[in-house]
């Protein structure tokens, strides 16, 4: 029973920390996106593309968070992007904390949409509000579509979900409908967009609901 | 810091815990799997492959772990193998308490093989000895060669490493022998396996080795 407390007061503090983050990205403006998925589903490929597409029309920054390495950091850098890595040694997710601390290496003037790329890890992560704005779920077609019914927080705690990887449908077994009808079942208000990094589909219908919705936070 | 304690004790009551079980599976000469990964790289549809080319020379059974549903017990069941599910309840991972309980449901007789597949995860299953003899990662092409790197302490963990989904080689952006180096660069001895649940491709080659690792451990 001591463990659920210490478990309760690290989500109170985490939340109160969270809630200071969201002020201050709503004073400036900034529109925060929590990407969350499996590890290769593909967050920092649709980060990739989603530069590609809305690279000099908005100002973008990233927060990276991996258990190990900075290699996702590294691809992000080359597109330009103002990027900032953190390594959790082993944790499973980001909080709160470690993205006030991000902050304070990232030059927000000029930032309109902020990414914060979790750790690879469809569980966890559901239970940490970063101050973010919206929290994008990110399942790619071979994992399978059964996934939303198996790990329903993260997608009852999103208000996104993209579905990725939709070129490799005729190799896999998973069925779209059946897919997108088990999302659905767990949170009726998902917003789904269908994407294939691969080949670029769905990645604009994706970039215009950033733009539009970006305006419309701001 | 009181955190860092807390966990500590979790970690170290869980190794008590395992420790006792290990003993008991090696009194009764049960091979003992835990079977890891990220969710949809293949756990169950391994173990459904492995029942079809073992099923009446060894004595299998399941214990299977999910965050929420019976799906893959399910799946497990329709191929008369002995399951017990455990459901998590938003928990990231079994622990070995978790296999204490089940092996209440579960009778041991005849059984020479026993399949823990933990929930899908590629971070915090690592940390959690559940008194197997063998802890197997299974990661998908799907999933990118880089992943060994990005989650180490799940390669550092295990013994063999299971490569699933190699058909899909052609259509994904994914070296099969940079991801390799990469697993052997975070653990040289990892014993590895390049299969396909799809075509059937590399399974017979894994049972031969299960078949023969069970014997050599009873």
């Amino acid at each position: 029973m001591s463990v659920i407390t210490i478990e309760r007061k690290v989500l109170e503090k985490n939340d109160q920390i969270a809630s200071r983050i969201r002020q201050l990205f709503l004073e400036r403006g900034i529109f925060v996106l929590n990407f969350v998925s499996s590890p290769g589903a593909g967050k920092t490929s649709i980060l990739e593309r989603t530069f590609q597409e809305l690279k000099g029309s908005v100002g973008m920054a990233v927060i990276e968070g991996d258990v190990q390495t900075d290699l996702d950091a590294q691809r992000i850098a080359r597109y330009g992007v103002p990027v900032v890595q953190i390594v959790t040694l082993g944790g499973c997710h980001l909080e709160a904390n470690l993205i006030q601390d991000a902050l304070k290496s990232l030059d927000l003037n000029g930032v309109e949409m902020l990414f914060i790329e979790n750790v690879g890890n469809l569980v966890c992560p559901a239970s940490y509000d970063l101050g973010e704005a919206t929290k994008v779920v990110i399942l790619s077609t071979t994992e399978g579509d059964d996934k939303p019914l198996k790990y329903p927080a993260m997608f009852l705690n999103s208000s996104v979900l993209i579905v990725n990887k939709i070129d490799l449908v005729p190799y896999v077994n998973c069925d779209l409908n059946v897919l997108k009808n088990n999302a659905l079942k767990i949170n009726p208000a998902l917003k789904i967009f269908e994407v294939s990094c691969f080949t670029g589909a769905g990645i604009p219908e994706w970039c215009r609901w950033l733009k539009k919705k970006d305006a419309s936070d701001q």
